[in-house]
Parts: structure tokens; sequence; C-alpha cells
């Protein structure tokens, strides 16, 4: 297997730091959904973690994905799956770590997704949309497996934030202006509403005439 | 991302007809089932119109996937999800709606992916098959992400309807009188079983000593 | 579409093999759980036999997978699938066969899975993932469609036997022992402990204060 180039040290990090993010919030939601054992704490703390990248991959035909021609993905989601099952019980009792690491992925991803599709020579609006399912794909896996009803259909902001984030990476790359200002500058952006969105349970619009009935 | 070319205008233009009508329906499905907001209502119907596309290109190695390097379906699965939206109270009011587009989007799909898969290559036996997986997949991711049990494992007459379809046109191309009349009438034949199935309740047998239980 | 060469005779019929019991199984999950239709569970049945694979060869980047451009696996995946649902009222009065079959399937498949990756340039760790990947997915989209959460997530011995069965195959061939001798005993293995997970209902350690709640 050939492994794709990531295009710069930064771009890495944030990637790894998103996986990391993702594969705690997988399997914390593992033993707090559904008391699964070890394996499936990890399992679920891995598929969370490197499922948005593969299906970005698949969608650009950037096949084997990086997630897994690239140990360091599997590596940093295996050990992210395994440390909060070992710290399963200190961080249970804080509420929000499992929001929290969420909503670092959703950014983190939202940014190095769209990054990626555009090295990889995808148009601008293919690129942010990439950068987004890069963003919700793992969480949509999750919530699948552990039979909730995915977060991008049913949440407070969830999808938006993330094409918000994608958004500006690939306009600031389009005006000739991208580098790693931006790329924080679109997660931190991604971040903010996501975590706005939860804190004040903002929706999207709903259809008319619906919020009555609910 | 280069584009695959389509062979026809007719082809093209029954694809994005079968595009549409599976965005109506599924941004539908996501207004009644789950009262989603307007990105939940988007996203399914974007998910259940492209969904069956994707699953044929991966299957055919054809990537990225038509829908996602030729602009022209992400619009119309967009425009699509959200006219179902704004109109949703209006739609609701009947009851058809919902099946009859299904019913549409899987016979147009049936005889278009079908059509795809025999110029990219495909024998005849896998052609029906992608038509069919084309038909059904957009559904089937629809009904997942909703937890509902897929139609195409419980409900009426789904998949035969769309082998029907896939096989008609198949058939047509090898004994060398393919062309938009024999597309037309494996559309037909799909969309007529599909209807009568749903309007007489019709199933496929059950296994044997299985109706008496139920 | 070009069939890639399984390597030889014996990968090629411990694969069949494997196919055939998901058929079966998947089958028989169908008729039990759910009381589908012919269609459903022959349905069912393909795809807990064919997804493994199909998954396999997506993240190797494979495409067409081996299971759609060989006739062969689609034959014997939708003959087990009619059996099944034939006998499906003889098969049911065992309470056993739906076990076992999924065991056969994961079995073979987490050593025929690694071997194809590692003919395919997978380096070690990831043939033994993809291996396991090969064993696993199938039952997981089979629990999707059936709305049950994944055997992977939530059962005794499930992934692990099959780690074990990728293992030592995977490692035999690097140690220049491989061969059908390994193949057979890494198949054996898996088989053997995931039959022991489940007589004696033996799970993975769960987290810690986790095992006092439930």
């Amino acid at each position: 297997m050939t492994t794709i180039p990531v295009a710069s040290t930064t771009a890495l990090v944030l990637d790894l730091a998103g996986t990391f993010a993702f594969a705690l919030n997988g399997a914390l939601t593992a033993v707090r959904t559904a008391r699964l054992d070890i394996v499936g704490v990890v399992t679920l703390g891995m598929i969370t973690a490197l499922g948005g990248g593969i299906l970005r991959d698949v969608l650009l035909g950037a096949l084997p994905p990086a997630t897994f021609s690239d140990w360091r993905y599997l590596v940093v989601a295996a050990v992210g799956g395994l440390l909060a099952f070992a710290l399963s019980r200190q961080l249970e009792r804080l509420a929000t770590p499992i929001t929290v690491f969420d909503a670092l992925g959703l950014s983190l991803f939202a940014v190095t997704g769209a990054t990626r599709a555009a090295e990889l020579g995808a148009g601008v609006g293919q690129a942010v949309l990439l950068g987004t399912i890069t963003a919700v794909g793992g969480g949509t896996l999750r919530d699948v497996l552990v039979r909730r009803i995915p977060t991008v259909l049913s949440s407070e902001l969830y999808a938006i934030p993330a094409l918000v984030g994608a958004t500006v990476v690939v306009g600031a790359e389009r005006l000739g202006v991208g580098g790693p200002l931006w790329v924080l500058v679109g997660a931190g952006a991604c971040f903010a509403i996501r975590m706005l969105g939860v804190g004040f349970r903002l929706d999207a619009p709903r259809p008319p005439g619906a919020g009555s009935a609910s």
C-alpha cells in the first residue's frame, strides 16, 4: 500500500488530534450507552475515529484510505479507545467530555478533510462537502451501530458548523491566503458554533407547522 | 476529479429525475418519521438520492462516484430536499406521494444503474444486480438512518420490480435492441409491479410454516 | 471487470465455504428475527455472506470486489440463502446451527481475508486487521439491517478469535512456514475460541466499575 503524503506537519498533527478526540468520544459512548466490553469499546472508538476519513477517501477514490495505509492513525485511534476504557469511570463523572471530544473531532476533521480533498484535486464545492462528510461520518457510523438516530440528522447544529469550518479553509486557500492560521480559524469557528448550539439547544429551522406538534 | 461521461442525454435526464424523486422521498420521510430540522431533512433527502449511485460506483470501482464528480446530481438532490422541506405541510396531507416518489426513484435507478454498469464493462448478471443495488441502495441507507427495517428486507415487492426493470434493459441491449424505448419499458414495468405490490399488499412467499405464526 | 486471481485452490474453497456458512446464517437470522419473505431472507443471506469481503476489498482499493467480479461467490451466496429459506423449519428446531454457521464463516473469513490482504501487498498489521474486518464485517451489516447491536460490539468473544486466526496465518507466512496447514490451524483456533466464548458466555473485560452495575 502506498501512502498519499499529507501536505504539512500541521495538517497531520490536527488530523491525528481529531482522530484521538473521536476515539475517546466513541469509546465513551460505548461505555455509557451500551456497557460494552473492552473489544466493543475500542472497536466503537476506532470506527468513530477512522470512519469519516475512510468515507472521504472512498468518495475521492484515494484507496486504500490514508487511515489504513498510515499506521499512525490506527495506533492513535486504538490508544484513544483503550485510554477511554481505562479512564471511563473518572471521565463519566464529568458530564461534558463526551460532547467536547465530539465537537473537537468535528472541528478538526472539517478542516483537515476539506484540505485533503482540495489537495487531491476536488473542486471548491466538493472539497467543502467532503470536509463536512469527514467531520460527521464517524459519528454517524457510531450512532447507527448503537442504534441512535444520527446526530447529524437530529441534533442541534452539527453539520452546519462543519460546513462553516470547511468553507473557511477552502475559501482562504482559493483566495491565496491559505495556511495554518486559517485552518485554526475554520476549526475554531466550527467548534464555537457547535458548542453554542449544544449550550443553548439551538436547532436549525424545522418544517413549517411542525414546531407546534412536537 | 474526472467525470465519466454518461452515454446519452436520455440516461442523464432519467438519472436526474430519479435523483429528484428520491430526494423528495427521503426528505419527506425525515419530516414524517423523525420531525427533523432543515439540515436533517435535506441531509436525509440527499443520502437517499445519492446513496444508490455511490454504492454502485464503489462496487464498480468507478471512483470518485459520478454523483460526486458531476455537480448536477448534488444540486438536484439538494433542491429536492429543500423543496420537500418547504412544501412538507402540503405534501403530507396527501398520503401517497412518499410512496410514489420512492417507486419512481426505484424504477428510474434500476434502469439507469444497470445501463451504467453495462457501459462500464460489467457482465450481464452483474449489470442486473448493480441496477437493483442502485435502485434499493439509497432507500436502504435512509431506513437504517431512521432506524427502520429496510424496505428491501421487509416490504411488499421492492427488490423484485427493480430486478425486472434492470433485466429488461440489460436483456434488450444484449439482444441488440437497446435504446430509450426499452429503458422506458423497463422503468414502467418496475413502477407498475411496485405500485401493484403496495396497492394489494402483495408479498413474496414467506418461509414454509411462518405464515400461520405471524 | 477483471478478476484478481485467488492464490490457491485451498484459499478459494475455504473462501466459498465461508461464504456459504454466512449465507445460511444471515438467511436464518432473517427468518428467525424478522419473519421476512423470500426476497428479504435471500437478500440478508447474501449481504451477510458478501459484506465482509466487499469491505475488505474497498479498504484495499481492489475494486471491483472479488465477490462481485467472480460469479462463484454470488451463486454460492444465493444458493445458501435459498437453501436456508427452504429448510428454515427444519433448521429452526435445532438451536445451534445459526451460531455454528456464524462461527464457521468468522473463522474461514479471518484466514482467507488476511491471506488475500497480504497477497495484495498489505503490511503485517494491516493484513491481520483486514482479516478481522472480513470476518466480522458481514455479520455487522446483518445486525445493523435487522436493528440489533452488532455482535462485534456486544457479544462474547467475537473479534478476538478472528484476530487470533488472522494473526496465526499472517505470522506463519512471515516466518516462511505458510501453507494450508497453518490456514487450518488459524481457522481452527478461531472457531474453538469463538465456540468456547459462546458456550461459557465468556466476555472480554468490562470497564472498571461497570460489572457491578449491570
